[in-house]
């Protein structure tokens, strides 16, 4: 814990590596790809999904659990969903192991599965199986239902949080009457995931569709949340899709309407996942590691009593328990570190490291003054402050902390986002790194070139669009789309 | 909504499946014996798990989240594990799919795993091969991890609930520097199991140590939570294992102690699962449906206001409005079901189902006379109340149907545990179901017999012993346990 991260600016990727190792978020499982969230990532974890648990919760939507396990055959159903999930999923073939003639552990032949088993890589197949038995009329709907669950794409490049075989997340998947309440489903759903990354992860986002290239396999529209990194990259952080009838279709789920005519349902669909944490270390951190926004850090203020002797300790505590007892009233998290045998520079050090994003530091002296001295993870400000102002002064200084890091993100954001309206200017800017603001002409030959010559990839084609008189950035024909294009995870 | 369940005195069987399909507790899945837990079913997992999440997090113990996927080659290295779970696993072998030369979606050859991979049917070889990269001295000891999670096991013969492909759980997983820290801890989350089991979801225990037969796959000794169902067969409700160094030893965890030394460490692992749920319905469950526990109610009341027009509605709702402020205020999660085009007896059905605990009936007679009916669904109990005495009737009334749900199926119980001396009796009561309390000589082959035989088995070894002078009931050698028999799922 004592030792640093490699700095930011020197290797960024082991720099992200670094974070996770020490302030103890995850590891790799003995599968390759596999990962581990231990205690402290996985209470991180905790708090995003309680508030989206929450907002999903007041919005009507119920939890449910799907299984693991879905035929083969089902993935085909849907022409795009199979073209999407097939290369890159786990199957499973047999359900018995035995010692085989060369004294080893292998599949048993004689338990070799009729159809072979696809471990899902998302659930709308079985789910939308199971809706053809639960909707038959009007009255079945809306069905709104999230479940938080584990699925698994089989990767080959893997990177902690962002890209591994197995993930953690929510999927949203309802059933709806008409399109137009699917669409207000999906628009509600990313204004919730927008809330909920801004304003509670402290990440500024830019909104708005998916280009057909890079939708959903199986949707008529998907829309994205999009972040960007340290390094200047994008992220993707969530999608919300309409799907239209493409499942219902394939699944064959019809209601009666109160015409009494038969329809096919329209879908939508949508997920957060672990990979946000991904992007909590890499848009907040620094070289001293993590830096946590205090509306989902697991410890909101860190307190850390300098003494010499037990008499002492005693004191301190004494003289803290009404603020202690203050920060428990307001449902403010705090962990009064007094470990023996620990100097207290190792102690900042371990809590910077976690992001904690306030420290209080009482020494004896302070006692006499009455006094705290407060630490702002966000600014490395440190501020002497009276006893009997701390406790107004520790929750005014979470909230500016909260606000301070979604302001220096946004700012960020907004000094490496540049319009460009030739393609010269766009390779530059692409290899210096940022969002690019430009016209497309919307053709998929476009889109193709400019992600072979510069990597790029069309992040979002935001909700508003401004085109009049813009040109496509490569083609230089009229802009059918305002978009934007950067480098992404 | 509107039939009824199969009487539960015709058959047990078809009575339990009938309330989950009418409850709309769970659904089979398209896999054989994978199940969908459907949002009413998820709602009560969800009140137990946030109850033994609370208990567990109190005694210090902490979340994390561990890898689906376990490399083979880990289930072979602790032998007794091997042998108890080889048999019943998903085992997945390939990574891709492709259209082969019959046009047909199917694995792809080239995507063969060098090593197979296991889908965790419990997760301490994964957690132990981790644990061994995490600690290295004292210092990093104890270790006390849960997990929420999904488990897999292969299972022949399934039954919502009970036993199937796939069902959810909460695994712990705990390491310690010594014996004694270890068993302690063991029997520190039996006292959680048993707190929560009979506190909240009402479930009178038989507490004891599993024989070596019965005990978990790995284990030094298991201890078991046993409920008595409505059928008077008895089912494991949860169990809890002191691993001794069995699983440390096979994963090579040291630890370096104050003196020096290196010791292997200590272990424990625990778990109850989604068969809870099963108990529930099986233990307190009518004719008439669920009966819930108001502590683990998802709906604790149900208000259902008897109108003929918007007015009356509005009429109703305002007299009630103090009431359910009431109730709010103190946590209790109520339902005002005024859905239109429903007859009251259509609802009364359904949430008699559902088991809600307690139904709130006004009229527009009631109206006037300032009294609620209030109906308990645990003894069908009907009294009109004084609106003004109606907030402290309910909440003395929910507590009322908790205590009474329990002693009626300790009633049950006790009714039905016999203390049986002879292998006749035996035979005759294990027929006609039940628990049996007898002597048992202690070894396997005594218990293998009876097994045979009579289909019983040893369902736990009570904490508490009195063997003087007490035979086996079927060697009639000198008993060395009392030990507790029966039928189980």
């Amino acid at each position: 814990m004592s030792k640093g991260v490699t700095p930011k600016s020197e290797n960024f990727s082991k720099w992200y590596t670094d974070i996770i190792t020490k302030a103890e978020l995850a590891d790799y499982g003995p599968v390759k790809g596999t990962m581990i969230i231990r205690p402290y990532g996985y209470q991180i974890w905790d708090n995003i999904k309680n508030i989206f648990d929450k907002e999903f919760k007041k919005t009507g939507h119920v939890n449910a659990y799907f299984p693991l396990f879905i035929p083969k055959s089902f993935l085909n159903k849907e022409a795009e969903h199979v073209e999407g999930f097939a290369k890159e999923c786990a199957i499973v073939t047999h359900s018995r192991l035995k010692i085989n003639d060369e004294g080893s552990l292998a599949p048993d032949p004689d338990s070799k599965l009729e159809e072979e088993v696809i471990v899902r890589p998302t659930s709308e197949t079985v789910i939308w199986s199971m809706y053809k038995k639960w909707i038959n009329s009007h009255r079945d709907l809306p069905i709104l239902i999230n479940q938080w669950a584990n699925v698994v794409r089989w990767e080959m490049r893997t990177r902690l949080f962002l890209r591994t075989s197995e993930f953690l997340w929510q999927e949203g998947h309802t059933a709806h009457k008409t399109e137009e309440e699917a669409v207000d489903e999906t628009l509600k759903i990313l204004n919730i995931y927008q809330d909920v990354v801004e304003n509670y992860m402290g990440i500024p986002l830019t909104i708005g569709k998916k280009s057909e290239t890079e939708k959903f396999a199986g949707a008529v529209d998907t829309y994205t949340i999009e972040a960007m990194m340290g390094d200047k990259k994008a992220l993707q952080a969530g999608t919300s899709h309409y799907l239209g009838q493409n499942f219902s279709k394939a699944f064959d789920v019809k209601f009666q309407d109160n015409d009494n005519t038969e329809k096919f349902v329209y879908a939508t669909s949508w997920g957060v996942s672990t990979r946000l944490i991904g992007a909590l270390i890499m848009v907040h951190g620094d070289d001293k590691g993590l830096r946590l926004p205090p509306n989902i850090a697991p410890i909101q203020v860190v307190i850390v009593p300098i003494y010499k002797n037990e008499e002492d300790l005693k004191n301190i505590k004494k003289f803290i328990d009404p603020l202690l007892k203050h920060l428990s009233e307001n449902n403010k998290s705090f962990y009064l570190d007094d470990r023996e045998n620990m100097s207290p520079g190792f102690k900042f050090n371990e809590w910077e490291m976690k992001g904690v994003p306030l420290r209080v530091e009482i020494g004896l002296r302070d006692l006499n003054n009455e006094v705290i001295t407060i630490s702002r993870r966000d600014n490395n400000e440190k501020n002497a402050v009276p006893i009997n102002e701390s406790e107004k002064t520790i929750l005014d200084t979470l909230d500016d902390i909260q606000s301070n890091l979604f302001n220096q993100s946004l700012k960020f954001k907004t000094q490496n986002t540049h319009v460009v309206d030739n393609y010269e200017d766009f390779k530059k800017v692409v290899s210096n790194g940022g969002f690019i603001k430009c016209g497309w002409d919307g053709t998929k030959e476009t889109e193709a070139i400019i992600k072979k010559e510069t990597n790029a990839t069309i992040r979002c084609i935001p909700l508003e669009q401004k085109i009049n008189n813009l040109k496509c950035v490569y083609s230089k024909k009229s802009a059918k789309y305002e978009v934007i294009f950067a480098k992404a995870y």
